[in-house]
């Protein structure tokens, strides 16, 4: 299939808030929807770390997008009236520049001489794509667990460029139980001797590496209380079964298997641990002289709508409760939505009527 | 110092669940107070998958030991009433017979050729070692976490050999998101080249791949909560740093390791291995015609104390209930405690004066 993404060309040298400039880097991005010769109708999507800006199918890529249920004709971003835009985080491996583009002062792949990455560059990057498409200010910046983080800097570092906001399952600040399991996946991959500081290729993958990182994901995105009605203790057949005395029994353990599986030759690894790290590092008190809350009230949106799940482990309610009280304090009208979806964190891909129910009342109203 | 462990060797062969025998097995105590002459004063601990039988300290070992808040003269075990006992399970490393044990068929290490080993087998050594030391009736039989499904076992199998139950953040039977956590911490030290099916020695030792099982155990004992409090977001000071662009940077990542160093050369890997897996197996539901609740009926104990932690995510509180729901069932008078210790699945070892509180009035009442 021919590649059906759109791509912008970011400006060149392009200065990240830690130092480093990227030259002639891209981003992937894919649109549904028409923009109105105001521009007025955009609404912006910035993802978690591993999808692609493919959040829904379109008449050039039918395939389902990672938000198809919320995307589309008749869906929560209705987009017989928005124009929606997904884009590919910097930094990531969808298509946008990152660890693995060729570098072109070298010809070579950047790998680990890749510039240190923060989200604000992700949120710069994608704010340049929002400029660039001449669109001077959003009528909704949408963020998701990482692309949530991102948001709230996009906001901050652009006052004016956002009419409305939706934040869902995110945080204002990395806290250390996120670091840890972060911490945790990237060391895996680091202890992956085939991880090679970096420089491996796909005869020598990391792959091991990757697939304990997955599967630390799948099982900390998800609940206990989910997973019990799921799988309860159903083993497998014994035809599935390894012959190794250790090998896997119980379906919970084929189901995280074949997850880690499909992942781990999908996501470039330098650009796992990029991302990574760049989400430990956010943090809104940065912005507040070491207050979340006073960083967050100097975001300027009008209304906003804070979605969070209470068998979220990873970005635990508290952290949403955290972002709307501090958007309240800002100024902004601000709808908070506590679900008690059992999926965890990943529940905003998986519980989408409840999630879609909220979106769409909300961008309804604007 | 001398080994003041006390040894007690199990009856020749000790047939296990699965069908394997062990021959000359032996396992580890220790003991504290004195046993009356009608010998109805026994307090035996079943400990979690690592602790040793070092419980307390003593005259013989004044080293302060794992529960050393809980168990002394005036302590909530007061061992001038009680003579509590101390059992290192079967299979761990700790001077009870395992996989680093000589095999006396062989006259090397068991490793991998140790038989299959079960919680019920954990269970029925323990047992034989209080019928061993003349017991025939336990005043109380306590277990923690791994130990309280022995526990469970024990007064299974052996009608009438309890008097009083006090079970501490455990489970009737493992639920998926326990055995994904230990299923992972496996993976990780059989991934572990060194591993080498378990024929490591000292100069090749899995030390990688123990770590990363024990960083994530150390994760999931403990709650999102605790940490935010404890570590915030501070960094490590720049000497403590490694120079290494992924390295450690957050004092969390620091904490882990420090536990992770300290286990993962303490703690035989197969030992792990096989105790890891005898928690997935274990499971009520068996003796219960396929129901934890009927399962849990057939125990008889006079009395119980059931405690448990709303921020455990490894046994969920919802856990806890079942077991104290089943045991009213039984016939049991029944006392169910639900703290909300920040400490998750470790309060029992680190917020001693509520759980002490508990289990003293639970043993005044007896």
């Amino acid at each position: 299939m021919a590649d059906v993404r759109r791509y912008f060309d970011l400006p060149s040298p392009f200065a990240m808030k830690r130092g480093g400039r990227l030259h002639r880097a891209r981003l992937a991005y894919e649109t549904w929807g028409t923009l109105t010769p105001a521009r007025d109708n955009a609404v912006l999507i910035l993802t978690g770390l591993s999808p692609s800006a493919h959040a829904a199918s379109s008449a050039d890529d039918p395939s389902p997008g990672w938000w198809e249920a919320i995307i589309g004709p008749g869906k929560a971003l209705d987009t017989r009236r928005w124009f929606v835009i997904c884009v590919n985080a910097l930094g990531s491996c969808k298509g946008s520049t990152g660890p693995a583009s060729i570098d072109p002062a070298t010809g070579a792949p950047y790998r680990l001489d890749f510039p240190e990455l923060a989200l604000e560059d992700v949120a710069n990057a994608a704010h340049a794509l929002a400029q660039g498409l001449g669109i001077e200010r959003l009528a909704c910046l949408i963020g998701c667990s990482m692309g949530g983080m991102a948001a709230l800097g996009y906001m901050l570092l652009h006052p004016g460029s956002v009419r409305a906001h939706i934040s869902i399952s995110t945080a204002p600040q990395a806290q250390p139980f996120a670091i840890a399991i972060r911490s945790l996946q990237r060391e895996a991959i680091r202890l992956d001797p085939n991880w090679n500081e970096g420089r491996y290729d796909d005869a020598h993958y990391p792959e091991h590496g990757m697939q304990i990182a997955r599967k630390l994901g799948v099982i900390t995105y998800r609940s206990a209380i989910e997973w019990h009605g799921r799988f309860g203790r159903i083993r497998l057949d014994a035809e599935h079964r390894e012959d190794d005395p250790f090998g896997f029994e119980f379906q919970i353990e084929s189901y995280l298997e074949g997850h880690a599986r499909r992942f781990a030759r999908s996501y470039d690894p330098n650009s796992y641990l990029y991302l990574s790290r760049a989400s430990d590092w956010f943090d809104m008190a940065e912005y507040g002289a070491g207050d979340v809350l006073a960083g967050l009230r100097r975001i300027h949106v009008e209304r906003a709508l804070v979605i969070g799940v209470d068998t979220d482990i990873l970005f635990p309610l508290q952290q949403q409760q955290q972002i709307a009280d501090g958007l309240t304090a800002s100024g902004a009208t601000v709808e908070f939505v506590a679900l008690d979806s059992p999926q965890g964190h990943d529940a905003f891909l998986v519980d989408t009527e409840r999630f879609g129910a909220a979106i769409a009342r909300f961008m309804a109203a604007g």
